[in-house]
């Protein structure tokens, strides 16, 4: 039977990454989860007989009792875990062939491996983190700048929560009034919003409106503040992509180490401008190519292009051809009509004058004009998104806008209705859809499809 | 002043890879260590009063409060810790923006970022692991293979150090006996190892030096099997590198996750023949190159065929031009004859007669010969190393290497004088000198200069 889930069966899954480190973490958890763990433990009393929140030294062992590593156990109790289920956590040693080693007895013993995000789920369905402070957890994880996860820990503190409740609870009242009209409407046969009798609590509907909507705005900004602008470098084979490349990353200090599983034919590095992170890419080049690999290439980079926030397109200032120009202005693009492209005349040591319009001169080879770059990177990026002026915490992942979206488009379609002085009861149905979106937000109102596909982008461990 | 191993400040590091992932793990070591963790803690008095070896759960804080990241914090009172000292380790969430944060307060509130195996170092200067125990822990977080890793577990088990005692116990005892003679000699004024008077105990050292010899022998096996084969593929482009690369990670179960950190203009993966890890590197080609791009990356494929074990040369079987048989005499080569070239036929589908000696011809496209170059592939890494055939735990790192290389040539020297019927008093020195190299290996005779020098070789957080 494939995993599922619903299935309560006690899983395993290793919590940090696996590459060379000094440690590594494996997560259990579940009903029996330290009795079946003791069975493949050195010292198996002293693991049953663990109280909770304590920890237990000795050797994971195969079923022959030969040592496989020398680890420490945190035992966990139920409900005082993660999970709210019995839970153990195996600090062993780093290393891929460890993590193979220790991995491969406790499936052998019994555990499942854990699906992506499942131990939050559980932790979730136990009653231990509403949705908002769920999702928070992944956002944490991958967040690329500082304003990125100090907002998510906001969410992780309940402040999102607080936020949407209050807007709930108003949003309740103003039902509760309508419905209440409602009622007294169908008395004299009435129950309209008319010119006089407008919807009630009208004003109160407005303000919730305005304030999901600076919710919506706010979300742009914080998806740049967590998971970064990309920034891609393109132009011909000798433009000077890789010296403008070292050259940026050396002016801009580089943030975040790199994910490891990657296999890439292009070089990259994370910069950060004003606290907004960005991805900076030097790609393979845009020319025809006729080596497989070099193709590879150009499409990879043409695919980078087409994701891009900022395009940088080099012209070699010693080589300008019409080509080129006609290149620059059909760059690859996003849907939404990204990356802005920042047009550069390199190698202006040599050639000081650009003949075209709104290129900014820089050499590359001795740095004038990067100052200026980078400048203009800071004003493009700040136009995207500025930190310091982004209010308290609001909404992170594309799921909350969606609802948030959804409760938006129910409270305008009910002001609408008012406007036009439709009857309550069929007004009162579009403020029910806001609320309902609202609590699908925090999980009161949620399916189990909704828990699947949400949890199922969570990595493995968490 | 800066930080040295010297020093006994209380000390913090990330134990894990500062990648994506869902926890990491930050370890605290030294005298005051949990107080002044307290300094920075939603429940200050929880961790003071907290009992070794239990968990506490609460956030960490900058200096006004602010919450920093939800944590399980693991106390350990001295002596009953990794290093022996009062010690910390804060499970907090994965991913470089909450690490950084986390670090920042850290130093912020007084501890000094650990230097690379500072944790281990202390453990040793505390007793708690004798050096082939110590070296072992970074020997099992680097291995690349079960055999390798295997091996490792074995040494931190104890096993390196109980064969190395059995040793130089029977060297000691040689020794002495050597000396004694010496004492009744200098009584009659003989005291030479005369054909009939010989080193006494010579048999004993004989075979001392013979198990020495295997200690050697195996090592070279030992490193193959934890640091991996080095096969590189080379050839002009166009010749089909990057089709066999792909076919060969195919046909061979990828292993190993890679490094975090590690910017690239080659593509690698790890495979395996029969237990022996090896990494496969696509190079970029070996043409000459005018792009400055394409030169790092020719001169990154000269220097990986320069470190290779075997490197697999690629002819283009529809274009062969006396240029490629010449690349193929001449590709760099390490100063012990390695790598091991294998010459391919590519394209043999189209081309399927080979005019060169000692070529394995091969169809990348249609894959064709595959199963004949992995087979050639395994004889040539069995011939280096065979995992099933290496005897019990042996030595584990060019240190060990080094010293044990050194007894072997003081012994030599002891049985050659004796040979030439030296006077015993010039023999016992080399005798001693052994002894005192095998000291070494587990520590018992250590300087700092020595700790300094291996210890810096560690991981960070070890």
């Amino acid at each position: 039977m494939k995993p599922s889930y619903g299935d309560e069966a006690p899983i395993a899954a290793p919590a940090t990454a696996p590459a060379w480190s000094a440690l590594s973490l494996v997560r259990l958890s579940g009903a029996g989860a330290v009795s079946r763990l003791s069975q493949r433990f050195s010292r198996p009393r002293a693991l049953l007989n663990a109280a909770g929140n304590t920890i237990v030294h000795g050797w994971l062992v195969d079923a022959a009792a030969r040592r496989i590593d020398e680890t420490l156990v945190s035992v966990y109790r139920a409900p005082a875990s993660y999970t709210g289920e019995e839970s153990a956590d195996i600090s062993c040693h780093g290393g891929g062939a460890t993590l193979r080693a220790v991995m491969g007895e406790l499936f052998s013993s019994g555990f499942r491996e854990a699906l992506p995000g499942e131990f939050t789920l559980r932790a979730f369905l136990n009653g231990k983190l509403d949705l908002t402070r769920a999702e928070s957890v992944m956002e944490i994880v991958g967040a690329k700048s500082e304003a990125g996860r100090a907002n998510a820990i906001g969410r992780l503190s309940g402040v999102l929560l607080e936020r949407l409740q209050a807007i709930q609870t108003r949003l309740v009242r103003a039902l509760s009034e309508t419905e209440l009209n409602l009622d007294y409407s169908e008395l004299d046969g009435v129950g309209v919003a008319g010119p006089d009798s407008r919807l009630p609590a009208e004003e109160a509907v407005e303000q919730t409106l305005q304030e999901l909507d600076a919710l919506a705005e706010q979300y742009a900004c914080e998806r740049l503040l967590s998971d970064g602008a990309l920034i891609v470098i393109a132009g011909k084979p000798n433009a000077g992509k890789s010296s403008l490349f070292n050259l940026l990353i050396k002016e801009e200090r580089s943030i975040v180490t790199e994910v490891p599983g990657t296999t890439r034919d292009w070089i990259e590095s994370w910069i950060a401008f004003d606290g907004i992170p960005a991805r900076l890419v030097d790609t393979a080049g845009l020319r025809p190519a006729s080596d497989p690999v070099e193709q590879i290439g150009v499409r990879r980079s043409e695919e980078l292009l087409g994701s891009a926030d900022i395009a940088l397109y080099l012209f070699d200032g010693t080589n300008l051809q019409s080509e080129d120009v006609r290149q620059s202005e059909n760059l690859p693009r996003r849907a939404d009509g990204a990356p802005a492209v920042i047009r550069i005349w390199n190698k202006a040591d040599a050639a000081p004058h650009c003949p075209l319009p709104g290129c900014l001169p820089v050499s590359a080879k001795t740095g004038a004009g990067i100052g200026a770059l980078c400048a203009e990177l800071r004003a493009q990026l700040g136009a995207l998104c500025s930190p310091t002026n982004s209010p308290s915490v609001g909404i992170g992942t594309p799921r909350q806008k969606e609802l948030i979206d959804a409760a938006r488009s129910a409270l305008r379609e009910a002001l609408a209705m008012a406007d036009r002085a439709a009857p309550l009861d069929l007004i009162a149905p579009s403020l029910r859809e806001a609320i309902d979106a609202l609590g699908a937000i925090s999980g009161e109102v949620s399916t189990s499809d909704i828990l699947d596909a949400m949890f199922s982008q969570f990595c493995v461990g968490k």
